[in-house]
């Protein structure tokens, strides 16, 4: 019987989904892990923090949010305000950390997961931008500290990715992957041919919150180069940064291009490849033409693909379908349960 | 450091390269798992067998299989002839049971694997019969026995299935699933859409040692509702017999309806499904129309895939492309390192 104390750091989609996902797991939890856990600590960008050692309410937590009021009321610590401290005072065994991304350095969820570790929690994240520039460092405090440093939800949403190189795959060795792992351009790709253009494509995936205000992270390719950097150093231990993946977005593909491909039998899509050679590995970003025979091909809308070439298993896919925040607190969820479960 | 003898049961393809593998991976199996062998048993259909505590020469028992000779040369105990005998003379700590398979009732590997377990073996298997028949029984009789009964190689070779729901998907309900589990049709079925006919297209897969003599346990659906009702025992914990799976193979598909299907963005494949109604299963093998959109489109030639759908991931594919005799053993592998391995 464990019963682990936790905080959530970045309470948005994702976090609100991952708490409703716990109160529906509880009683399998308690059955299969005998593991039960306690909420501490919720810190968010725009409603305020709240700690309460003996458990906040998540239904007020998440009323309260929904009318866009502040947490303090549910606080006992309401003058902290700093996310750092919020860290040191939460009490918790598990951090969740689910803040924006940031691509050029990771920060600050880098400086927050690294202050949860060191203060003996177990650190777990969605966010790929502190897994991509600080990979080795936290997992080595990690290890330091007898806790552990999950992120399988920093790919591909909570497909099992990284877990399956973790348990499953003993022996192999990665040459090199090909994949989709951008969905906001999959989906406007999909969208682009049957018969939307671009720029209507790109608002359609903006009215159902999947791109952002700003999509050029998206459509230049960058959030797929991050991804391709995050699997390059997680899965074949070579740390590289996004800025060492040649990449090339989809803005130059015009509607007609993609549809004209769908005619013959094709697809453009957003490809991301990495191939180990020697000591190194090549790695890129940029429309490339699928043809139907490659498992990539009827991967469409927001659905993603990710293909592992081994050297005893020459082509492996995983691919997700119709994920969701649903989809990513899964993946919160089960690194939880790997973390904290004993055998 | 952990040193391990092992047997194998049955030395066909499959086999010879597990031996193989084992070679190519000798040293890394030791760095990184401390993990040593020695092959103390190899018993043939058709080579007999050999036993030597002090390890075999495996050039040379494959040397001899090569030329059609039998291995009684390399045996300290030749008056050995029965499976049986073998398995309680074999000195292994890891049996490895590649026989065969018996769609009707899995026999005689189930006893085999249940002597193998009861004399205190891991028993390890890519035969799908006694997963099929045996599951349960054989299961708690290596849980009682402190041993592992593991078999990743019996769906979609060396692929990880069964060890992905072993430690990668905590907390699911698995709903159900659809797929293309069998290579042999599948085979047949792309090289219709390229013009071959049935009969040419069967005779090709029995080219290249992929269909039997006797094709009809592939073309009949028979290896996939095997296959189906392993997955559904084994990972849905609902234990159905091959019987139980609603059946029907490929043989009134024409090639010309194949063709049209193609000209149209679709394809004929045999699909497999299962789905949870309530505490029963509905389960099916059938030739099915999949459109572009489907993950299961553009698995062609040899390929196969399985398509999860879970409460909490509404779409996991696992793909599988070019398998050969080296995938399958490449599950044997991985069940080897897996049942041995502690930590």
């Amino acid at each position: 019987m464990t019963h682990q104390h936790i905080a959530l750091l970045g309470f948005g989609n994702v976090g609100q989904a991952f708490v409703r996902l716990l109160q529906r797991k509880k009683d399998l939890l308690l059955k299969d892990y005998e593991l039960t856990y306690t909420i501490t600590g919720i810190a968010t960008g725009k409603h305020g923090m709240a700690i309460n050692p003996r458990g906040i309410d998540i239904g007020q937590a998440l009323q309260l949010i929904s009318t866009g009021d502040k947490l303090g009321p549910l606080s006992t610590q309401p003058s902290i305000k700093d996310p750092i401290e919020f860290i040191y005072n939460c009490g918790a065994d598990v951090l969740f950390e689910n803040t924006p991304v940031s691509y050029a350095d990771g920060q600050p969820a880098v400086s927050y997961l690294r202050t949860a570790l060191q203060a003996g929690m177990h650190a777990i994240t969605a966010n790929k931008g502190p897994v991509v520039h600080a990979y080795q460092e936290l997992t080595k405090l990690a290890k330091e500290n007898g806790r552990k440093f999950y992120f399988e939800s920093a790919v591909m949403d909570g497909a099992p990715i990284f877990s399956l190189f973790r348990h499953n795959l003993p022996a192999t060795n990665l040459l090199g992957f090909s994949g989709i792992l951008n969905s906001t351009t999959n989906l406007i790709l999909t969208r682009m041919e049957n018969g939307d253009s671009f720029t209507g494509a790109v608002a359609y995936a903006q009215s159902i919150g999947l791109a952002e205000t700003d999509p050029s992270g998206d459509i230049d390719g960058l959030d797929a180069s991050v991804k391709v950097a995050t699997l390059v150093t997680v899965l074949m231990g070579i740390p590289i940064k996004p800025a060492d993946v040649e990449r090339t977005g989809i803005r130059q593909l015009t509607a007609e291009d993609v549809v004209q491909a769908h005619k013959q039998a094709q697809r453009w899509k957003l490809v991301c490849t990495a191939r180990r050679e020697a000591e190194l590995v090549i790695t890129s970003v940029r429309p490339e033409l699928v043809g139907t025979d490659s498992p990539l091909y009827g991967v469409n809308g927001t659905s993603s693909i990710v293909k592992f070439e081994m050297d005893v298993l020459p082509q492996l896919s995983i691919v997700e379908g119709n994920p969701g925040p649903e989809t990513t607190a899964y993946g919160l969820l089960a690194d939880f349960i790997n973390a904290t479960h004993q055998g």
